[in-house]
């Protein structure tokens, strides 16, 4: 099982990210603490010095499994369900600006809150119906990229709170390179059971965020990870197992009490 | 171990309530159903027909173990720590009539949604001085009635989120007759451990909510109800044990799963 924790690759607002600030010495530090591996939460990729990322990235010899694109909602307020046209666009744009280097990095693209909230002037119907459309653009653009559709809770977005109701969606759209990422917080608000629900997406989930019920490294709240962690592999689950957590009570330890408590459950 | 339920004695757009409608009717099915008291989510005590509330309750020999107060924050913006004096006064002066209802009633007051959130205009060191001059008030006003505090998980409010917050509150304040509520579905979120903080806000905490995970019905998620009634028994805790739910899938079902689940679990 290879472990990974959530980078930003620039300052965000957005609080669930275990690091921030200086990119290459932030590699190093996750290189050294042993995890396999580094999500990168990116709010634009123009804004990335590529080569620069890549030949740190292989001097710690960390892959790069998922490309995070929430700030591109929270800092820029891009929505694939915006009511304006223009804003919808624009924000497949950037997924596609994402998916251009998710693909030179062999890294999968999360879609999270870039997918919006349902707004109060169009119908359910409608918003579903620009979910579909975003998606199947993204997907048949950047036919050799995976994108992910995480489940998030009710708090943060009234579309696809759960597991169950991102299988529905995904039978819709009818995507092999669409499928879910599971978090562990909000699968302990949304989910009757984290197991049951790990094994009911068997296949269609393409990877895997966890922090604990408080939303702090695994070990600082009451989710079962030994039970989680059995049954991923149990489903023979072959992708990175990655931390997005809050930077609590400080960004290394956070990091290093991932690492360690991960390595503890498995 | 005796167990309650939330009734609303008005239209509510808050939504964890299992009951709302037809009062008598509401009431009626409460008692039916086995229920040991009903808790009510009242938004103004001015609108209630008193004697003909405590007609019916008597009955269908149910108690009132607590009044919630959410609605009038909800419904009417009512809060302890609005920017406006006149607001925070019209905060107080809802909650001492609450208080008035619920002396008549022997039971005890919520205190919740209407400390409101820290605007972003206050300190933090305001907002918290604005709490605490408008729990005084209550409490000494009407020192016959007790007051219960919910900690409420961090999407609804950035105020009291967790148990440890909540009994530092309670120090800061120094009122016997001011204590805790703990509410299952806001501790799945923010607490380590739901036993262990229960054990740690024993004598502390004057009432009982239970939810699942999901805030349906206990028994609908994957919080272990077994250990929390268990619990209870062991510190000695001699309240009631309320549900405050989603009226999920419909309310009567909730209301019956309820009553048949804490029976099993306890």
């Amino acid at each position: 099982m290879r472990f990974s924790i959530v980078l930003s690759t620039q300052p965000s607002s957005f609080s669930a990210l275990a690091y921030k600030g200086n990119l290459a010495e932030n590699i190093a530090k996750i290189g050294k603490l042993g995890f396999d591996g580094v999500e990168l939460a990116v709010r634009d990729p123009k804004q990335l010095d590529m080569p620069f990322l890549r030949s740190t990235l292989e001097k710690h010899r960390l892959p790069v499994p998922a490309i995070g694109t929430g700030q591109a909602y929270v800092e820029d307020r891009l929505s694939f369900t915006d009511p304006k046209k223009e804003i919808r666009e624009h924000a497949i744009e950037r997924i596609i600006s994402h998916a251009r280097i998710a693909q030179e990095l062999n890294a999968l693209v999360i879609i999270g809150l870039i997918r919006g909230k349902k707004h109060q002037d169009l119908s359910r119907e409608t918003v579903e119906t620009y979910m579909i459309e975003a998606l199947q653009w993204c997907a048949s653009s950047s036919p050799a990229v995976r994108f992910a559709i995480e489940p998030i809770n009710r708090y943060e977005t009234d579309l696809l709170n759960d597991v169950r109701s991102g299988l529905s969606f995904l039978e819709r759209l009818g995507r092999d390179n669409v499928g879910l990422l599971l978090d562990t917080f909000h699968m302990n608000i949304e989910e009757h059971s984290l197991t049951g629900s790990i094994r009911l997406a068997r296949q269609r989930f393409f990877h895997f965020h966890v922090a604990d019920s408080n939303r702090w490294y695994p070990g600082a709240g009451h989710i079962d990870f030994r039970s989680v962690l059995a049954t991923l592999d149990e489903i023979d689950y072959s992708g990175f197992v990655s931390a997005e957590i809050l930077p609590m009570p400080d960004p290394d330890s956070a990091a290093k009490s991932t690492i360690e408590s991960l390595r503890t459950f498995h």
